[in-house]
């Protein structure tokens, strides 16, 4: 049982560094250095001993991490080594696109249904599953045991699906829609802004033009500022 | 000029602060405390006037920052004020999602070329644009001034677009593939996770169910920590 907080920053890494020992692992290495997975993830090594020690994991000095088992304690962390259904409303391009994201199933989070409110196209197969009206959110939600709402509808019909989402019963959403929906306190919302990574690699784009017009070269771009 | 570097990890902020700072405008506050600025974000303050200050904005003790000028001292520091012509290829489900994908424009990305490897899809209009072939990408890149480009592919064909693009000039690249791909040193590439906040969310959810079991409520469950 849990009853201690790790500061919101380090949650935001977690998955980040997940990500590079997935990777690692899948490339046969089985130990890693908290140099390695800092320049790897973009952060210094200070700020990753510091976000594992919140996980009890400290590494072996001189010989790094195990990546197996930091793995594990990654996963159970973010709560990955449960089952997480989830639903999308708004099966659109993006609708599309996310329920078939191999993505999701890789880090144990199943897409258990999928609802419109269009009727054109209830009744479709999306990534073998059949799209329900949404008006069946809350007989979805009760029979799929759905834990995260994921909204993937236009701007203008964000909150009305958000609001009926809550109504529903589920008190996590994903908001991939450009609108800025509002939720009752007791509800985890995250919005995801699909512009964020352009406006990072905008910055450092900027940046490389602006050294090279003053001759002093490139330079990798993303190496991380200690 | 630029030649000073800012810490990535505060990059990595300044496209939050800027989205919490349009919606602010948008509803027509004019000054904002770092505090409030610092809730609606999801960090402390201390860390938001830490941040700011090296864009040079300090704010008004008892007043906050001008919400406009802090607008503008965001975008100039991201590069949003120049032009960033983006190229996007693979115009499958995600592709078209992305070409359609208001948050872009509004952050001063222009979607000015699609591209796919597929016959059939070559010449359909996307978000007014016609799709080219892959085999075009130097003359679009030339044609376009294209500065970044934008990985939508299957993961099977993932690195040999990156290499395309490359090769035909593209020194930033976005990566929507669940594959990895390698660039040369001095391109910038960053990976976009989807399933990255699905996490966050499993990890809150994981807490609040922890804290309900023992009666102590819910609460708040994105409140930043301090």
């Amino acid at each position: 049982m849990k009853d201690r907080a790790i500061p919101e920053a380090t949650i935001g890494r977690l998955p980040v560094y997940l990500r590079v020992l997935v990777e690692m692992a899948e490339e046969g290495v089985a130990t890693m250095s908290s140099g390695a997975l800092a320049s790897a993830a973009g952060v210094n090594s200070a700020k990753v001993r510091k976000d594992l020690s919140y996980l009890g994991s400290y590494g072996t000095r001189g010989v790094g991490y195990d990546v197996a088992y930091l793995i594990h304690q990654v996963r159970r962390e973010l709560g990955l080594t449960q089952h997480w259904p989830v639903l999308i409303a708004g099966i659109g391009n993006l609708g599309h696109a996310l329920a078939n994201y191999r993505g999701f199933a890789r880090r144990g989070f199943q897409v258990a249904a999928l609802v419109d409110a269009s009727p054109d196209r209830v009744g479709e197969a999306v990534a073998g599953l059949p799209v329900e009206h949404v008006d069946e959110l809350p007989a979805i939600v009760a029979r799929e045991g759905i834990a995260i709402g994921v909204v993937c509808t236009p701007a203008s019909a964000a909150q009305e699906v958000t609001d009926r989402m809550v109504a529903a019963g589920i008190r996590s959403i994903l908001n991939f829609s450009s609108a800025v929906v509002s939720v009752p306190e007791d509800v985890s919302l995250r919005e995801v802004d699909l512009s964020l990574d352009l406006q990072i690699l905008a910055y450092y784009e900027q940046r490389k033009a602006a050294l090279e017009s003053v001759g002093s070269g490139g330079g990798r771009a993303l190496t991380p500022v200690p």
